[in-house]
């Protein structure tokens, strides 16, 4: 079974973004970017869903190299428009089928890791799924007071063990956790 | 100006508490028990709303020893019910007035520190008044999904730097934050 990683960057009050998805408060520096090319080595899927996929959209970026990129949306209609938009990329799929049963089959076939972008929805219904095995959270410095949660969907109690902590220069911290079984 | 810090244990998901209060995912332990005794001798005034008193309350205690508790609650009615059930403690106020305004007016006398305990109302009040100056919060290794959250009644957003960094044996980390103003 292949390791599927949680991995996103939160508010110290959980969310991931705001109301209005904004996201001018996201620290990006050399230190996140050499963690981040580091990890991105040990997978090749990368599974997402559709609004943070519109916010690499709106960044210019239409996939991360080096890795199948997969974007769920429950909506057939919605698929359809992101697929037209995006064109024809070896490398991107725009999927509208059930989320967990997806990744649970990609999850048990042979390759590198599995990495969810970002939280909310598509990360909630693959904890309820038990497909999450790690979780490493860019914790940065600030209380939004209001946004986006973290993880709004998850029905049940998620014990975790803290393997790694990596202090950034900026006031971030990089925490990342096992899923207990 | 003493410094006011607001010291609570929250989950990985930014609650304080189940739905129904309930507490039982915290842990304690004797590294706890020494970076709090440690951080308690440093403040003589313990500020906290009364919900939270009511958990102390249900554990068996009356009050922080070495501090002046201060519970606060705006319900006159609670407030009585509160002082009758205390009884006359030397070092236990249960107050009813604005709490921003009270806990502004003890932050500009003289003294040792004043600690917020938990999250929730009270603290929120504190801090849309800027009178919170650290943040202490232990971490624990747990999503719980739904609960009382951290920070409910926060309106701007609110800068940290995060001065210092303890990992505990049992996956909990605390991380202490100074406002940026």
């Amino acid at each position: 079974m292949r390791k599927v990683t949680l991995g996103l960057a939160n508010s110290l009050d959980s969310f991931i973004a705001r109301k209005d998805s904004g996201s001018d408060w996201l620290h990006w520096n050399n230190e996140v970017a050499a963690i981040s090319a580091r990890f991105m080595k040990t997978v090749d899927v990368l599974v997402m869903g559709r609004k943070t996929y519109e916010v690499m959209l709106a960044a210019g970026e239409t996939s991360y190299p080096g890795a199948t990129n997969y974007v769920f949306t429950r909506s057939a209609k919605k698929a359809a428009a992101l697929r037209k938009r995006v064109g024809k990329k070896a490398n991107v799929q725009i999927v509208s089928d059930d989320a967990a049963t997806f990744v649970g089959q990609l999850k048990s076939t042979t390759g590198k890791g599995i990495v969810v972008f970002g939280g909310g929805k598509l990360a909630g219904s693959l904890f309820n799924a038990d497909l999450i095995d790690e979780v490493v959270l860019n914790v940065h410095p600030v209380i939004l007071g209001s946004g986006i949660p973290l993880f709004p969907e998850i029905e049940r109690q998620i014990n975790l063990e803290l393997f790694e902590v990596k202090r950034l220069k900026n006031s971030c911290i990089v925490l990342s956790y096992r899923i207990q079984r």
